[in-house]
């Protein structure tokens, strides 16, 4: 018998339940970052997880833990995993809240799937083969094929794959063979003996600068493990745009694109299934997701003309190719697939976005907004959705910024300046000492010297002698300075300039463009709009009122705002566990009317009006009307 | 305007007219290997062609050509192709009759083909797409089903490698795109402006001795040219068997197998394309007919099952797969193709035989045999059909025959001996000093020195001093000499001996009692065989008086035996140019049942009884009974 584990959901993440250990300790050993400032003392509050089964094998709940939990945590089975320890060693479900994850697996969240009935696209059915004798002389497909023909009623393809494992498929476990067909129609492998025990797939959400794997078991739908590396394509180029204009460039330059990303996924592939005892062999399928741009270099699909108008990509359908065209390692005969796109900038990962938000399912009019270098936006209900794409940038990433850097520890992720004092308090990633600003602290910064009335609509610092923590540089540009050489890691200042600002409108701006567009089409006001469904690992992390009081998100009251984490991710996921969403998303990504915002009249009047903060015409803004009025008077 | 061209048919062999050149120099320019032993004096008469079209390009019937053709010769267009010149260059066809043809290229016989429809799988539509424009904003392959739909109304797939293909063949053509459909169902290619006058595809019989190729024009079912080579898994193995064990013995050895056929059949196919100015790329499909044996080894299928009871293959149905699959050079997202097999011993180049007899078509009963190291027999008509497998030995291939040699240069191929002087004349192939004899010299001289009363029935040689050409050697075996030194090109004698004797009843007597088990299972007598179709070089070549009078084939009217060459080969021809052949092949495949002669009780006896000459059973060959009157009563 095997030793009894702790998993964590929904990360997948699997460890041995050693007695005595914390949860925080068995969390660390497996690779989840749990978060805890208070060195395990139960003080902090922020390890905390939810037990959903085989909370008795856990010590009692600790009189930290009473002080810390409120009555109805307790009653959920919320603990504090630095305090709850494994007395007998049992297997043990316990949830990570996405509030309690930091640092890098932060970036990794898993995001949130909607609840679906799994039917994953290969199915094994075990057939016992009457044996070949000389009475029985037929044929070892025909002899499959007959016994199979009962159970699947669909006229079945053999792959070329099966033909070469048959006789020993048939032979070698006394006539039990085990078939896998891929959607009901192609058998694409057979083995000896009864091997239904084993039914794994990867989804895989291959972005710009990350491409994140999850390794799932297809019988159950369960999440074994995730992995994670930056894309190898960034050498040849930070963003889309030059990764496009080096394939231009280079005659080998889509196939060197095509294959560093293939090698990295099958080293994430490789290292999700050794970590559980697979080999990439036992992968029956891969599903994809990425934006337009990355779907096509994953599948050696020429780009050249994603990069000029009309930007049409060369395929919306989704695909099903076998692992080698494509050079991964999986299961040869198996499937690499991939979710559809919308168009040239609205790619299969919005359409996983907009599956895993319901947007396309609710009676409600909602929004979904993946923000990135590009952000694809889809607005509209289960009646009517379009969908747009706008060049925002890589502010938010942290590039072009003076200060800026990735969401990793020491990058700062939130801030408050007190409108009397100009006092300001940070917050860092790992509340480790500030190195530099994220995205998400960008956009609480910019907000917050806005609210502050440091920052006039324009985008114009006001540099004063009241307020210390302005001045003009040596260049000539205004700056804020958000923390002090004393405080940060490297002795400098680090401050928000006028350029940083710029560059935030600038971002802000094109989202919100297309965001007035969409709404135009819709004929909508923000008020009509229930739910803002915010994806993506930036859109979870920017702090809702701050987007809204910038101007990047429309007017809505903050409760109607839904972090759903990498939605790409768990679109895929959903996607891999079940045929039925695969074909959902075909017609989806059918339905989605897109719109090129370079071919709008109104886009550019919408982009000039969306530089101001939080836009030129305020009735847009009401509640920022409503904080004018707690503004400093004058200075 | 390209010059004028000579076509060489059923060859396929394509020269240009030059002026002043006799069609003998032309074709053996273009590798047609005409017969002519006259030193082009128009005496021999041996290199008669029929002009089938642009005759009066030629200089007019010379006196030598009216002294060697009849009048209805004259006036069905033959010519003496040492005698016709080119008088005023323009497009001559021409068809060169097997008798006319020698040396290798007899083992070439294209074989004969049966008047079909043409209908190749591979279908070419030029389409004028809209193009891409911010108004019409929709995905390339979106574009094009939609104009396809118009003209194909079928559900299509779409093949990886269109993807990579599509935004270039859209767009570097204005627009006008030509998409290759496999069977109406798959789209494999897209490239740019009309390339419908492109449409080649390659028939491909691979025996276990011999590779040979056929290069097609798809879109006129005209053969373009022929290559072949010797079977480059030879030195593995010199028959079926020993390549099967060389595949059980070495882990890497089915691999190794596979590598060299699809490397040999690549060079072939590079060569026909080369001579056309055609590159691999322009081969859209690949026929492919063999053995189930080397079937499944070219497919990478193991044959380990094949080897032993009760044989059963492992495929069966007809496969399609993309050419990288096994290792070949053509359009990767093209198909190689094969027709189905019947039996472990009765393969897709049997089905082909079939199918170029038209036998599964008749109303009369025939039989089909393709002799070979295993010879395959089918009998029945459109009603029934049934097969099977024999043992044959490679004796007729020169092979455990003193002075047995492969049908080339040299080569004796026919015998006659003279009852009362026991004087012999022979043939050799080229008219070359002897070196050897081949397959059917030795049946010929077996079936003679029984017809002159040198052989007894049971075989034995009978060694007399009034005959000075037996005698018994060192080693105490009788042996018959056909060539006397003088006469040889080693100055040693050519002999055939006990032993070659007894080879030879082993090899006949094992297709006799395949042919006996075939016929009593259908209750037939000789008498209604209508029809036997003698399939392959050996079956082309052997004569059929000799065939039946030492017991090889049933007891028929000469005249009821048709040769159909390479049937194989034109099966597959027939199969590459019509997918209505192609099903049929699988309905046929299905179709013909299979006797297992191992598991056949009176397999055994039969055998027994075959090996006498013509057979212990007189009464079945009623023609030989007359000939024993013509015998010299007494030695």
């Amino acid at each position: 018998m095997s030793s009894p584990f702790v998993h964590f959901q929904p990360i997948g993440a699997k460890v041995e339940a050693r007695k005595d250990s914390s949860l925080l300790d068995l969390a660390r050993d497996s690779g989840v970052a749990l978060e805890s400032i208070c060195s395990s003392l139960g003080k902090c509050g922020k390890c905390k997880v939810i037990v959903k089964s085989g909370g008795k094998a856990l010590g009692k709940v600790t009189e930290s833990e009473k002080r810390i939990l409120d009555k109805r945590e307790l009653k959920d089975g919320v603990r504090l995993a630095c305090q709850a320890r494994v007395a007998s060693p049992a297997n043990i479900t316990v949830t990570v809240p996405e509030d309690s994850m930091r640092g890098h697996h932060r970036l990794l969240a898993s995001g949130i799937e909607r609840k679906i009935d799994l039917l994953p696209a290969m199915h094994k059915y075990v057939l016992k083969i009457p044996p070949a004798t000389l009475r029985d002389l037929r044929a070892d497909d025909d002899r499959l094929l007959q016994v199979l023909k009962i159970k699947v009623k669909r006229q079945l393809e053999v792959s070329p794959g099966v033909h070469r494992h048959l006789p020993e498929a048939l032979r070698s476990s006394s006539w039990t063979t085990t078939v896998t067909i891929f959607r009901d129609k192609e058998i694409v492998r057979a083995e000896p003996g009864d091997t239904t025990a084993r039914l794994f797939g990867i989804a895989a959400d291959i972005g710009t600068t990350k491409v994140v794997a999850y390794l799932l078991d297809l019988r159950t739908g369960e999440v074994l493990g995730n992995e994670s590396s930056p894309n190898p394509q960034i050498p040849f180029g930070e963003d889309l745009m030059s990764r496009i204009a080096y394939t231009n460039k280079n005659p080998k330059g889509l196939e060197e694109l095509q294959r560093v990303v293939a090698h990295g996924l099958n080293t994430l592939i490789f290292k999700l299934c050794a970590d559980r005892g697979l080999i990439p062999d036992d992968i029956l399928e891969v599903m994809v997701v990425g934006n337009t741009a990355m779907h096509h270099i994953f599948f050696g699909i020429p780009t050249t003309h994603l990069a000029a108008a009309p930007y049409a990509p060369a395929v919306r359908t989704s695909l099903s190719v076998n692992p080698p065209h494509v050079g991964l390692n999986t299961y040869p005969f198996g499937k690499v697939s991939s979710l559809p796109n919308i168009a040239g900038f609205v790619g299969a990962d919005a359409v996983a976005d907009l599956l895993s938000s319901g947007l396309y399912d609710d009676r409600e009019i909602g929004m979904m907004i993946d923000i990135g270098t590009n952000t694809e936006i889809i607005a509209g209900n289960k009646e009517r959705l379009v969908s747009c794409s706008c060049a925002s940038g890589p502010a938010f990433e942290g590039a072009h910024i003076k200060f800026g850097m990735r969401a990793s520890t020491g990058a700062i992720e939130r801030v408050w300046v007190d409108p009397a004092s100009y006092e300001v308090r940070l917050r860092t990633i790992d509340d480790a000492q500030p190195r530099g600003i994220c995205g998400s602290g960008i956009v609480d910064a910019v907000s917050e010297l806005f609210g502050a009335g440091i920052l006039e609509p324009s985008g114009k610092i006001i540099v004063s002698e009241s307020n210390p923590r302005t001045r003009t540089t040596a260049d000539g540009q205004a700056e804020f300075i958000i923390a002090q050489g004393k405080e940060t890691i490297s002795g400098y200042n680090i401050s928000i300039t006028q350029h940083d600002v710029q560059e935030i409108q600038l971002a802000k701006a094109a989202i919100f463009a297309g965001v007035s567009i969409l709404m135009k089409r819709l004929r909508l006001k923000p008020s009509s709009l229930k739910n803002i469904y915010a994806a993506g690992a930036f859109g979870t992390y920017v702090d809702a009122s701050s987007a809204i009081r910038i101007g990047m998100y429309p007017d809505v009251p903050v409760d109607r705002i839904r972090f759903i984490g990498n939605a790409a991710g768990s679109g895929a996921r959903m996607c891999l566990k079940s045929t039925k969403m695969r074909d959902l998303t075909d017609k989806l990504s059918r339905k989605v009317e897109y719109i090129e915002l370079a071919a709008e009249k109104d886009f550019q009047q919408e982009f000039a009006q969306a530089m101001f903060l939080p836009h030129r015409d305020l009735s847009r803004f009401p509640s920022t009307k409503k904080l004018e009025s707690r503004r400093p008077s004058s200075r």
